[in-house]
Formats: structure tokens, C-alpha cells, sequence
């Protein structure tokens, strides 16, 4: 049985002449940001400027967020036990799931609910009600809300920030600030949190709920790095990994300089 | 046995308030570039401008090469069984291994042994006929030269050019350009590949050998996620991909519009 | 916030006695089979002999399927990259989802439907044709039944067979035999396949349907070891692995010798 | 550039036949053991039954080892974010390396160095004073011999025992055995663990060491398998897995009852 042809719009490849999505690879390299060609390869064309600026402030808000995260203790774990960097990055991915780093495609197809009935013509505000009402009576948490540490989440706040002032905000946005100010109004606060302010920023910028982990691994990535080295180096191997006991040594609280 | 304290100086995690390297995270968003932030966390301390846009430039440079590479194929075939996204990530990032990404890790090994030799005072291409006749004896090809389908890696160019440009050469980078040079006028050109262009940009940033192949899965995340979302919208589950009979059909060539 | 205590049933461990289940695990060695033991361990208590004996029929049954699955191309794909064992084994798993291996799980939820009819006074006959036409009516193929390769898969009538002669049937074999019966007679042969005998023998078994791809994987990883191997010791490092290419050179058909 | 055929002496596939190294999968099924099965996809050829009767004993040994090891935090935490069973498993499997499992792959080849001296006239009491020192001075651990729980492991003594009673012994085992005389003799007694004694067993039967971890893999998703299925039955998503404060809840001691 002979296969059938197939194709591939992504990238084509000849000799000396790699293009992506149609331009050079080389002429991308130091022309456009690493954000603007994460969404060129992703959607096929090149980001207006403010966009490219976006998605390199979302993936710089999943960099890192400590030795607690179960993706970050499945990397450590990995590495304690010997493995090479590559499987301790793949076992981080494998601890991406729906209850971790998750919410944001959950939180994607909220918002996608109440984007397409603000579509037809609901308030935003009457929207939020009717989704805070459903996840309630199916016995569902709102994805996108809440989060055992943090209060405020500082990384929602600054990318929706940035998002406006960017001219990249649509429906999605608008829901769930609806929905963060419906709680707030309701008595029992619930802040959007940074997977809820990621999940609105791409369901804007028209990205697919299903890539939506995708982007937490890519940057967190970057992070597990950080974490197996800093294991290698100053751990030995084979020793049960506590999360709760461990303290933070590295640098004192910096501003960042003007640049 | 109660376990002993520990720590990381990677991120400090308060309520409402997140440091990475102590910097405030929030405040990273939107001010420091994707590269900068990737530099930070790995380093514990933020690049000159120059470094962030090589930084991102090499992240750039590996973000794709078609649906040939071994794991890219370990993306779509795990997708074609109907693995979830992270899994598929996971299944590309094992594939990269000595043989496929692998030689970035090999070529810093090789470009440290040249670059203390330089530092000793050794001109560059005395280094580079050492090294070449050492790989040569111990029957091992020299990392990061050659590829199976550029004669003349346009990639490599580039990343030197920029690195160049930016002021961001050391002694790692001279070598690789002696052992270019010494191949060439053997009668045996092999070019410098994208590996080993990284490789020696790495290097002469003071990176560790052992993280090269991280940069590598962190880049090519993009990648995969575009290929795996391909393989979905395009295809039927359970085919047989025969990398060989794949056809280009993206966007035709085109410039990239002046920024 | 300290953690609360928590418990485990499966395995206690105390300075030279370990016990599974209960059972001091030096003395299941050499008097259990694996397939006991992996019933033992996975249910809490030690199965019939006869069960034991369809556990380990049930295990052989699946250990290897030559090169064509998903599964050993990831395998054989990793290890041609240079991946450890361990990690080629890991990207078998990852390939073992919905479309491979997971008929299993679904062929399951299908039988426990039925036999919650038949459980209810329905014959069987009468509840194969319900489920066949919903699933046609929901536009979904039968799990379970079918093969690419094989319009009367061996592995089924065997294993069938000896759960009869052992005495392990139940509902859920019934209804896959009447499945059959009702497709056979449709004029439209859909064989019951391994995925679909393995699947309606677990279920009888009590075995949860969450657990199936489990066994799969466990029995084929001997297979992704054995093609791991053979990958090493007669392929190049870095090739294109074509499965359709691929002979067969390996002993002549034999009989198995009277045991 | 065509691909060039290639071949497998695995299993070979026709339309209802399905043959493993010769023998038809159907056949085997109910007649050999998986223990048998496993050794026949891996080496060409059925064992003996009392070779059979080993590898089995080898696989229970290996089943389970409770919550401590860090494979089985590994399938736990992947289980506790949401992701799917064969992932839990990839994820335990990626924790399987040189410091955890690994002991029986450097056993072995520590081993095959004492066993090819012992095959050159060397006594074995001799041979095991020499690997001892040479370990020593080059500040390496006797990989197998040693645990952080067991300070006489009984899965060990059951093994060599049966090994002996099968007449399955050969040089890597009385290498071992020397060994562990000669550390008890020092003064300093370090027993031979589950890794050494597997080690020295799979040596004696002429498996290649590159295997080792495989079967240890094989064996341990039977026990990741009950673990994540207890995770998800007993604990709620996202938790923080803390080995130490695990209790054991399962069956009291019994004995085994004779079969």
C-alpha cells in the first residue's frame, strides 16, 4: 500500500533556504522578536508589532514561578535521579494538565461562551452572570480564577495593562473583566489569575484553546532549565525533593533599571 | 528522617508579588524581551541589550526546520494517536538527543578545548589543525559541521554576523571560524551548521555545555505545537507519516516588509 | 501550611520486609506468576490460578506487534536519535492514546453498557444490536472491533478460548460475542479484535477501564525493548525509519514444542 | 533520495498470523509464560522452563517498592495535575536513570569485568578484592551492592536462592557473591541489593547490560499503575505529594497460602 502524498504549510527547506511561512529564516533572525515568530510559525503571518510585544510579555509571565509548581518538581525530580536535561524537560511537560497550567484552555472556551453571545448582542456584564451561574450549577470552578497564593495575581493585571495599551483587546477580554468585577460585586472576590488573563489575551488574538498549554511549556521551559541546573549543581542526587522546605537565597528584591 | 532545609535563587514566590532573580515578574512584562527574560532566569542577572537580541535571534534560528527533523516526526506520530499537546511536546523533546540537536552540546565541549588553548596563548588556527587532527584520530566527525542538506548553513551566517555586530564574540567564536577555515582550505569544506554557530554563540556568552539542548526543545516548542495542530486540522489519526512524500504548499517566497 | 498525613495500600516498607498487599514480596518470587503478581498489586488480593494464567495469556498476547504501530516507530525514533533505553520506552507510552491501544478503554465502556443490560434481564443478542446501532447513530466506530491487517484477529479466538476453558467468563464476553454474532449475520463482518478480547476479558476480570492502556503498555514495552535493540545493533544512528520498507529476516515459522 | 529496505527479525505479520521469532503469538498464548515470552521477543528463542521460572521471579521482585521511589513520585505527581495514565507511566519511566534503576546496568558491567577474569584462570574471591579496590580508588560506590532501607535485602537472597535451585547460576553470580564476602569480611558489610542480585542473574543468563533498565521499567508499571489508580481514587487534584508522611493502610501481614 503506498502512502499518499501529504503537505505541510509550515516550512519549506532546500538547500542553504530555510523559509518559514514563506520568509527566510535567516532574514527573521535579529529582524523579529522570538514572540513574533512563535505566532508566525503558529498562524502564518507575522504579528503587527504590538502584538509581537504581547506575546513576548505572555511567555515572560510563564517563565518561572518558583520550586513549588508540580511541573517544576517532576523536572527536579527527573533530574535528581539522573536523567538527562532533555527527559527532565519532558517530564515537566508531562505534569501540564488540566489541573496545572490547564485552566488556560478551560478558561479559552469560557470565555469564548461569552465572547460569542456578546457577539449577538448581550452586555458583557449580563454575560458574566449567566457564565458564574452555569460553572456553579454544573459544580464547576471557574477556570481562570483564583489561586492558592496569590490574592491579586500582579502577572493579570500588567498583561491586561499591556493589552490595552497595545489596542489588543476584544470580547474575551472584555468577559472576563466582566465576570472578575461580577465576583468582586458578589462578596466573594475571586481575582483573575494569570492563566485567566493569558487565556483571555489569546483567545483575542485568535489563537485555538488547544494550543494553550503549549505556550505555558514553551516558556516554563526556560524555567525548568533554571531549576535542574540549580539541582545539579547544588544538590545530590536521590534525595527526596520537599517542596515546603525550601528557602529562596538568590538575589534581594531589585528594581529594574530604566531601559 | 526529617529532611534538611534547601533552597533556589531562581524566583521568590510572596502573595502578590513574584521575583524572578529579584526582579518583580510584572514588572519584567512588557519591558524586558522573551530572550532577556530567558538570559535572567538561567543566569541571575538580565543581558546587555545586544545579548537579549542574540539571544532571541538563536531562539529564532530553531524555532522550525520542516517535518523531516526526528522529532518533529516523534510530534506528529504521537498527535496521529491522539496524544494531548503536552504529550506530543514531551515526545518531541526525547528525541533530541546526541544525534539530533545534540551537537551543540558536543561543539561547546569542542570549542572549550580551543578557546583554552587560545587562552593560553595559541593562535586560533594552530587550535583549530589541533582539534580537526584530534577528532580525525579518535574517528569522531567534528560537532556542529556539516548537515545532511545545507552546504552552506545560512543560518550560521547570520548568527555570526549578528553576534558580530552586536559585540558579542570571545575566543569560542574565532575558533569555529579557524576550524571553518582550516576545513575549506583543506579541500574538504564542511560548513559551520546552525549547531554549531549556536554552539559557539553560547559559548562566548559563558553558557554551560550541559543546557544547550534546552535552548534547542524551548525553540523548536514552537515548532512542534504548529506541526502538531497541522497533523490535526489536516489529517486523519492513525496514518503512517512518511516524512518523504511531504509537499510544501505554505506562502509562496516573500520579503520580509521593512520593520 | 503543613501537609496532612496520607495513606497508601499497596506496598509497606520496613528495613528488610517489604510486603505487597500483605504478602512479603521474597516469598511471592518464584511462587506467584507476573501475571499474579500484576493482579495482586493492581487489585489487593491474589487472583485463581486460572485467572493468573489468563492474565499472563493476556500479557503475551500484546507484548509485540512488529514495527508497524505508532508506538515502536516512536520507540525505534527516539533510539535512533540516540535516546537511553528509558526514554525510548517513554515515547512508546506517549503513543499509546485514543487511536493505539486505547480501543481497550473505550471497548470497555462499551461492554459495561451492555452488560449493565444484560444485568438488567435484556439478552445479549438484544443489547449487541442496540449498542451497534447507537454507536452508528452517534457516528462512532465500534472499539474493539475490526483490524487493519487482520479480518480474524488469532489473538481473540485464543484468548477467548481460554477464558472459557478457565472458567473466567462473563457478561462483558458474552455481549462481545454477541457483537460479533450480530455483525457477522449484518452481512457486514467486523471481527472482534485483540484490543476488543483483551478489553472484554478485563471487564470480566472486574478490572476498571481507566487502567487499560496500562496493560498495554506494560506487555508491549518487552516489544519496544526488543526493537530498541535491534534498532542499535543493525541500524545507523539518524536514519529516515520507513516502516513500510521494512522485511522480515527473522526465524522461520516453527512450531512451539510440546511443554 | 530513496530510503533502502531494512529489515526486523522481531515479529513478522501476515493477514491472521502473527508470529514472534517464528512462533505464532496465538500459540504462545496460555503456553508459555510472560517471563518466557519476554526472554523469547529479546533473544530469538524460548529458555528453558526453569529460565522461564527466573525471569518471572526477576519481574515480581521488581514490582513495587511503595511510595518512596522517585519514579513512583514521578507517576503520582504527573497523576495529581490530571494528565492520563500512559503519561503517569512515561513519566515514572523518565525517572528510571543512573541513580535509580541504574544500578543494574553498572552492576552488570562490573560484574562482566569480574567474570571475564574469572574466565581467565582468577579466582573469584581474587577477582572480587580487585573490583573492590578498583572502585575505591576511583571514588565510584560498588554499584548493587547497598540500600538506603534494607540492610540485608530479602529479595536478594530469594533470588540467588532460586537461581541456584534452577541451576541458572554462572560466573557474574559467584563474582557477586565473593563480593559481598569479601565486604562482610572487611568489616564493613554491604549486601548485595535487588539491583546486584538482578544484575548478576541477568548476566548469568547473557542479557546485554544496556537492557537492564528496561526490565525494571517493564516490571514497575504494574506498581505505577496501582499507584496512580490509588492517587486518583484516594487524593484530590493538585496536591503536594510528601513521601514522609505517607502511612500504610493496606492488608496486615499474611502469609502466603500454598499453592
Amino acid at each position: 500500500m503506498a502512502e499518499k502524498e501529504w503537505a505541510s504549510a509550515v516550512t519549506s527547506i532546500a538547500p542553504n533556504e530555510i523559509r518559514v511561512r514563506g520568509y527566510r529564516l535567516d532574514e527573521l533572525m535579529g529582524r523579529v522578536s522570538f514572540g513574533e515568530a512563535v505566532y508566525l510559525v503558529l498562524r502564518g503571518d507575522l504579528p503587527r508589532p504590538a502584538v509581537g510585544r504581547l506575546m513576548e510579555a505572555m511567555l515572560v509571565a510563564s517563565i518561572d514561578h518558583g520550586v513549588t509548581p508540580p511541573s517544576t518538581l517532576s523536572a527536579r525530580n527527573a533530574a535528581t535521579t539522573g536523567a538527562p536535561l532533555n527527559a527532565c524537560i519532558a517530564a515537566g511537560a508531562l505534569a501540564v494538565n488540566r489541573h496545572h497550567g490547564g485552566a488556560v484552555e478551560d478558561c479559552m472556551r469560557l470565555l469564548a461562551r461569552g465572547a460569542s453571545r456578546v457577539g449577538s448582542g448581550e452586555s458583557a456584564a449580563a454575560v458574566a452572570d449567566v457564565l458564574i451561574a452555569d460553572e456553579k450549577a454544573s459544580g464547576r470552578r471557574l477556570p481562570g480564577f483564583g489561586h492558592r497564593v496569590h490574592t491579586d495575581d500582579p502577572r493579570s493585571h500588567r498583561l491586561l495593562t499591556l493589552a490595552r495599551e497595545l489596542g489588543a483587546t476584544g470580547p474575551h477580554i472584555a468577559v472576563a473583566e466582566a465576570i472578575t468585577a461580577a465576583l468582586a460585586a458578589s462578596g466573594k472576590p475571586l481575582p483573575l489569575n494569570v492563566d485567566g488573563a493569558i487565556a483571555a489575551v489569546l483567545a483575542d488574538l485568535g489563537f485555538a484553546a488547544e494550543l494553550a498549554n503549549g505556550f505555558f511549556i514553551l516558556a516554563r521551559t526556560a524555567g525548568w532549565m533554571a531549576h535542574v541546573a540549580e539541582e545539579l549543581a547544588r544538590e545530590k542526587p536521590m534525595r527526596r525533593i520537599d517542596q515546603q522546605t525550601c528557602a529562596y537565597d538568590g538575589p534581594a528584591p531589585r528594581e529594574l533599571p530604566a531601559r
